[in-house]
């Protein structure tokens, strides 16, 4: 047992104080485990466009103070009552989304949709009391998504955290907490390209070229990278991406011009954008008969799929998935495997690193559309 | 070799002359079959709705004078040069869609849709010369999907010829010709609903009642029929269905009810009605996570498929089949095969049989809504 555990811990954390400000390094105190959580040292996280996207806090109910960051390794410190899965000295990646191994979506072989710990980003406290563990003399400061990984020590429901192999770099899987798995899963186990086919993937940002590298890892021989941005194409070379298309070179609508490509339409593809348009094309680039489109960028709220359903009726698939269809507990270990075995290629996707005390690099990485991930050095 | 091999068969046909006017029994002259072809004497035949759309042929280019049919059982009376695979004598079930076993839809294991043999409603033709094998007194008389089996003979591609068992009666393995394998193979083949789940069933016609008959085999415990026509649902429980909603009688969508009565959503929903509200609803009523909608009915040339994406983002898979994912000749001996081993019952759908000269009874029976399948008896 740690000499801390039991015991609040006073570290530093990166805290959001408003909507779209640069975060402010606080000393925080974090409250120990309750039942069924479990309290991490956190070793390494990185930036997704998640946190950016509830840091900017546009068109949402703002949640401040609060502190971000979900994907991350780390190393747990102290388990909470019932905890029996995990110990002090495991190393691990906390998920953003759960698996409580009880309910139906996690007895379904099909889902990863947990009931009790499904995403949930309008909820900043945690399950057991309603109540954060992270204050500052006193003030409670909000949880973000059952992680808030910019902080060297946190409190995640043991339900979220995947206890990974202890040989694994977590400076580089720690990645796989969410976008790297994101589009990895998407095509390896929801699009399920065969050997020597055809994907095209729609957007080349992280979670793309990670859908690309499945399609790599898939033995797909042609894969297709759509982008609005031709610069992304050299890059998305070294992830498998074969030609390119940039929909604003065309004057007819890029699901065309990709059937040309392709004697009909691809054989899968996979949609990372988000943009509601994007999602119509890949569905409608796929080939009769066969061709599965599977849609893994969150929409706008007011977005509609529209599609004529004979598109449908001639043997089309549609999809979408959450989190690659991984269930976080059972299946992240293995994609750390995949890693180990050199099956999948991280450092790729790792283009910047910064000390914790620069964490706002990060986010000006990220706005200016800089790189694909920068690795935050806790402790440093 | 029959008497008649090679020669000119002079036989009785039902002639549609115009659209929507009762068809004329006629003495029709019948080539001989070409390359790739054979000629069929036809024993049975039934009448499904796709005869009576095209007859009607409202909003469509009319091809008139024409003989319609495409569910039927026969005999092969003689075959064209290149023909390897039948023999006079062979009992058959000719198809309004083919299988030449040399496309790439053919060579995928995934896809019915031969790029040859598809289904063409407007082409009234041989493939070979582009001709016509029927006429009246020098008169060409038009095809019907290729099958036209409202005649005594008739002469079909030998791609959309099934070889069956010979000891299964005609008069009830016709019916798989078409609308029975279309709603089975749905569940059966797309769908895939697993044993104890809860289906459900768009529509309750002979096709969404061959799904709802699958959704039994495949060992369904609740299987929830959803048509406009209250009256259907007693006939419906022969089939399986456990359970019955009309959507007129809730004042919310019926995905709504379907989701309120099953805890979320049922696991496998099939739409078998071609109405584009019913198609929407077939797949938001389908759980997240893990339903699975399949697309049967066919849709107006107009209509727009809409939904929300995040309906797809949560897991839901929408699929479209065409001939329930059946290659004609692969796989219809299979399906006489569940008959003669009683797995799937086919008496349930044959609730009028006619003779040859009355076949405007059944479609005055279709029309008005009266049964299920009509079984024509030739050469009476």
């Amino acid at each position: 047992m740690s000499s801390t555990a039991g015991q609040v811990i006073r570290c530093k954390a990166a805290v959001a104080w408003e909507a779209g400000k640069p975060l402010v390094m606080e000393e925080v105190e974090v409250a120990p485990p309750q039942a069924m959580e479990v309290r991490l040292k956190i070793l390494f996280t990185s930036l997704c466009h998640t946190d950016v996207y509830f840091w900017e806090a546009k068109g949402q109910t703002p949640l401040f103070p609060r502190i971000f960051g979900h994907e991350a390794g780390g190393i747990v410190e102290s388990v909470g009552e019932g905890v029996t899965d995990l110990k002090p000295g495991d190393h691990v990646l906390p998920v953003f989304t759960g698996e409580c191994k009880e309910c139906r979506h996690c007895k379904s072989e099909e889902s990863n949709m947990c009931d009790l710990l499904r995403i949930n980003t309008d909820r900043g406290v945690m399950l057991n009391d309603g109540k954060s563990r992270f204050s500052i003399k006193g003030q409670p400061i909000y949880h973000f998504v059952g992680t808030s990984t910019f902080s060297e020590y946190t409190v995640v429901h043991v339900g979220c955290v995947a206890k990974i192999n202890p040989a694994a770099p977590l400076d580089k899987v720690c990645v796989l907490s969410c976008g790297i798995s994101t589009g990895l899963g998407a095509t390896l186990n929801v699009a399920k390209p065969k050997k020597g086919s055809s994907v095209a993937i729609f957007g080349l940002g992280a979670v793309g070229l990670a859908a690309a590298e499945g399609a790599r890892i898939a033995g797909a021989s042609r894969i297709i990278g759509v982008d609005l941005n031709s610069n992304r194409f050299d890059e998305a070379k070294k992830f498998g991406v074969t030609e390119f298309v940039n929909p604003k070179d065309h004057n007819k609508p890029v699901q065309e011009v990709i059937a040309e490509m392709t004697n009909g339409g691809v054989d899968r593809s996979v949609e990372c954008t988000g943009s509601i348009n994007a999602m119509i094309s890949a569905f409608e680039c796929v080939h009769d008969g066969w061709g599965v489109a599977v849609l893994v960028g969150v929409p706008n709220k007011d977005d509609s799929f529209k599609t004529h359903p004979m598109n449908v009726l001639n043997e089309r698939t549609l999809k979408g998935t959450f989190f690659g269809n991984y269930k976080p507990r059972s299946d992240l270990p293995s994609v750390v495997e995949k890693y180990m075995n050199k099956e999948l290629e991280l450092e790729k996707f790792i283009t910047h690193e910064v000390p914790f005390s620069e964490i706002n690099k990060a986010f000006e990485y990220m706005l200016s559309g800089a790189g694909l991930r920068c690795i935050i050095r806790m402790g440093a």
